[in-house]
């Protein structure tokens, strides 16, 4: 096993299957490193230009030792991988990158709120609901509307319901699969912004600029990078990075959802311990982007610079929106970013544009 | 066989094997296209990141089947792959950009010059060497020193001696292989420029802002783009690359080496119907790159912009230059890339950093 900053020609491991994992090996291809996917589904956007692909499910031990014996650092494109995965790879010695602990406070909206807000960092309001009966007094307390979810495996607006009473409530958590959830206060907020951020070996920190976010169908559709106003919350958005970050003795980038209160607060509506869909414009329009950010990481590498060049508006290409590529690839300040996916089914995340704009002054 | 343009999805081949080919995989996989590599060398640089990778010679006729059946258009990474593996795909049906005209253009440096001053663009003087006693009488008339150069498969410098005498140019006739040669007057450059032009479907031209060019024994050594006062070149070196293009009804990215005179006049020295280093710059400084034109061109799409947004100091990383990686890494504004080579033989191509600077008044 070599040490670290691990050296080019290293194979980096990606627990995947998706465009995340696609556009990071994109970035790794550059900086001369391997990647390997481990990912359960066949032909995969990232497993199709990796320089490995096993395709398993991610608790096959067979496929995890060979991810192993393959790989100088294991990675992982999103939260929702096993933890058993994680520490299965840990007990061969394989390095990973976040660690296990980052996965823990994010896989689960109970657990990580309650350590967001151990940290002096604030959220909305919220109640842990173990069944129906938790909904009723729960609401009570929160206020109606409020928004019940999962408290694992949601994403993209799957897995959560908006209430108003008890009875509501009620069905929304048989509709949800009577699993373990979470209550959540509606947020009055005046904007979403996040911020991305990424933490290296001996603790290097880099921010990129905030972006302003919108959502349809609880789907990200646009982030606007840097956002109108950055200036106003970003100290305050890279305070807050930074103490999770440090709290987690992260090492890779991290995404952090934020509500921007009419008050001028900032409350964390979520974290995503991954490159995120918010911070595509990266590729655009940063001198590092968040993929080659992340493989630099975990990597052990030095961060790159995060100064934005120009102003980006990021669209996310849902479903059959792709079929707008023709229109899209006739504009040559926008910059195209297709996954290889097959069927557009509705919803699906299928590519992003990159739109340029002159930065504000 | 579908029509142009290409939809996502597609399949586009390259005959390749070098980074070349490995940062045209890098560029179609963003567009959310496939790629075939057909090489002979194993393992290689774009093979290890292509979604198919066929080693086989690049006449080997079954290997050019299957990439003809996998690819809706193909293309290649460098002008010395065999003319008839380009005659046998094209027979098959298989579109190739840019065409063959293009490669027997360029493939031959006697055919180069006279085909460029048949289009009215200047060379420097030269003369077709078949044998040793050709010499004498050449070097009488293009003056001394003079170089000979293999007509065929020479490039970074392989292939070619400066000589004075007759009795030197005999020996140097004889260590290059006896092969047919060309004698080319030296040319009294004040420096070394290139511009980077593509052609579309459509005859849609763009062209990239001049780069000055600084060689050592042979090699590019380094690029900088925008060249340092390059509107004094640009509008000529545009015409030259547009009658070049338009002539061969070129699709696909040119590189085009131009000397610069004291007189101002602008010779060309070498045109590469690929994408090309001294193009590297692009992938940090320009909104779209000259590997992802070139795919845009060859899969029939709108080609992108060439705008500057920084100005980029490209430098090679050649042989065991690649070391100095952590350092490199460890500026934030160093771009690196590099190639996933194995062996840093002396004089290999293993990388290239792209260095950003302000752009100039």
């Amino acid at each position: 096993m070599p040490g670290f900053p691990l050296e080019p020609g290293a194979t980096i491991g990606i627990l995947g299957g998706g465009q995340l994992g696609r556009m990071l090996t994109v970035a790794a291809t550059e900086l001369g490193f391997d990647i390997a996917v481990l990912t359960p589904r066949e032909n995969a956007p990232d497993a199709r230009v990796a320089a490995y692909a096993i395709t398993a499910a991610y608790t096959d031990e067979a496929a995890l030792r060979e991810l192993a014996d393959l790989c100088d650092v294991v990675t992982f494109e999103f939260e929702n991988v096993p933890a058993d995965a994680l520490e299965f790879l840990a007990g061969l010695g394989c390095p990973i990158a976040p660690g296990p602990k980052a996965l823990a406070s994010t896989q689960d909206r109970v657990a990580e709120k309650t350590f967001l807000n151990a940290l002096g960092i604030e959220t909305v309001a919220f109640a842990q609901v173990d069944g129906p009966d938790d909904i009723g007094p729960a609401l009570e307390r929160l206020g109606a509307p409020a928004l019940l979810k999962t408290r694992r495996e949601g994403y993209d607006g799957k897995g959560q319901r908006w209430i108003s009473t008890a009875a509501e409530g009620a069905a929304a958590f048989a509709e949800l699969g009577g699993k373990p959830a979470i209550l959540e206060a509606r947020a009055e907020f005046v904007r979403e912004v996040s911020i991305i951020a990424a933490r290296g070996h001996g603790e290097q920190l880099a921010f990129y600029p905030v972006g302003e976010n919108r959502h349809a169908d609880g789907i990200l559709k646009t982030t606007v990078a840097p956002a109108p106003e950055w200036e106003r919350v970003q100290d305050r958005a890279e305070a807050i990075a930074a103490a999770i970050l440090e709290d987690l003795d992260y090492v890779g980038v991290l995404g952090v959802e934020l509500f921007e209160l009419a008050d001028g607060r900032l409350l964390v509506n979520e974290i995503a311990p991954r490159v995120h869909n918010t911070g595509h414009w990266t590729q655009d329009g940063a001198v590092c982007d968040q993929f080659e950010q992340h493989i630099r990481a975990v990597a052990g590498w030095p961060l790159g610079a995060t100064q934005p060049l120009v102003a980006i508006e990021m669209e996310n290409l849902l479903g059959q929106e792709v079929e707008t590529w023709p229109d899209i690839a006739a504009d040559p300040y926008a910059r195209l970013h297709l996954y290889g996916k097959g069927e557009a089914r509705p919803g699906r995340k299928m590519g992003h544009v990159n739109r340029l704009r002159p930065l504000p002054d």
